[in-house]
């Protein structure tokens, strides 16, 4: 068998995210290339990625590895033909034995887009979330310095499967206004706990509307009590940017 | 009654096109501006664009009128309510009384997008149109050059209601790198016949696929035939960038 690695872009809209699901629902991009290699190869070939993501999140550069019986020259282009138009292999060849698309993770970025804009944006409607009501970026960078660094980020974990640590470190976490009106929450860190980064904007948005301070913030994440930390962000916001390996 | 001009944005994935349409089909544009103006002032509105788009076809500008018993303040935002996602009103106000969004066009701007790479992109898969093999930007220049310049364009006008005149100025016909691998045919014009931009690439496109020279596809343009030139370029391609107006 040999280790072959995937660099998969997808617009996450009709998807229910990237991990297979045991209930019924919208089609998962794991799923739906355990689906099409095994069909390829004819065998049952399974397919692990860097980490999940949220149904109607989207990636701009989400990595995953299988261990296929020989490798095609033409795989990318195979998978390409037989891909939804929302789903593309721009990487698709030879992985070091032991590299591992999920344990092998350094850090990863995500960006959070944001239109703020009394009018609504029809091209972006379905890849950024709308807030109509005008938001300061040096008000969200002050909010958005207190998560940089090592915390312990148990206010802003949404339930579920329990894990033994939660503490993460933050190397970049700021906003930037990418053109007029479009804000981008970007933040890079060593891991990040279930629905972390849309929580974190939640709060961040939630923080702004109700004028809250910095240290307000700060407080919010040393409580580390999920109760605290106010909204979720909606998940068509979020695009896993990068995924960081050595 | 009041004369109003509305400047709205559309992504025309799920619409079938400007114009209302009698038989059965996906909503209109037009169709759906005339049932929530209707709605508002309960009376019957009707909306007059300034042409046609076609089914799939995005407009970043698209100017219409109508004529209203009054202007509602806020009438951008409650239209902006109630319209579905992929459109937007970005301007809703009073127009001289003589503004006609059809008849008082003086020139419209179209682009026409091209993501030409071996992979597909799908951010931009309903807003471009792919092209898999390479395009030289400098023999689609020579290609968009011809066009430019008073010409009749009978072998670009597709079939339908019969025009007395097929005779058009283009003031701009080019084509730029927009970012790696994004490819703009920015056309602007007094006037375009039946789905003569896609025509126009179309052929532009084929004409490189095929190795036809600027004056091939001048002996095309002469020719005043519609049976001459090749291809129709895919409808999600094509935006409707700007309406001016004097």
């Amino acid at each position: 068998m040999i280790r072959v690695r995937l660099d998969i872009q997808y617009k996450g809209t009709p998807f229910g995210g990237w991990q297979k699901q045991k209930a019924k629902g919208p089609p998962t991009l794991q799923g739906l290339f355990e689906e099409l290699l095994s069909l390829i190869f004819n065998q049952p070939i399974r397919v692990i990625g860097s980490g999940r993501t949220d149904a109607g999140t989207h990636a701009r550069q989400q990595v995953a590895h299988c261990d296929l019986p020989h490798l095609p020259e033409n795989l990318r282009y195979k998978l390409n033909r037989l891909l939804p138009k929302e789903v593309a292999v721009f990487r698709a060849g030879p992985a070091p034995e032991n590299f591992h698309a999920l344990a092998s993770v350094v850090s990863k970025t995500y960006v959070y887009r944001v239109w703020n804009h009394s009018v609504p944006h029809p091209f972006l409607a379905e890849t950024s979330h709308w807030v109509q009501s005008p938001l300061s970026l040096p008000a969200l960078n002050s909010f958005a310095k207190v998560f940089q660094g090592t915390h312990d980020f148990k206010s802003f974990q949404t339930r579920g499967t329990p894990v033994p640590d939660t503490t993460r470190t933050l190397f970049l976490s700021e906003w930037v206004e990418r053109r007029p009106h479009l804000l981008e929450y970007r933040v890079r860190g060593n891991g990040f706990l279930k629905q972390m980064v849309r929580n974190l904007v939640g709060l961040q948005l939630y923080a702004q509307r109700k004028g809250l301070s910095p240290q307000d913030l700060k407080v919010i994440l040393e409580a580390k009590d999920r109760r605290e930390a106010k909204d979720t962000a909606p998940s068509h916001g979020l695009i896993l940017w990068k995924v960081h390996y050595s």
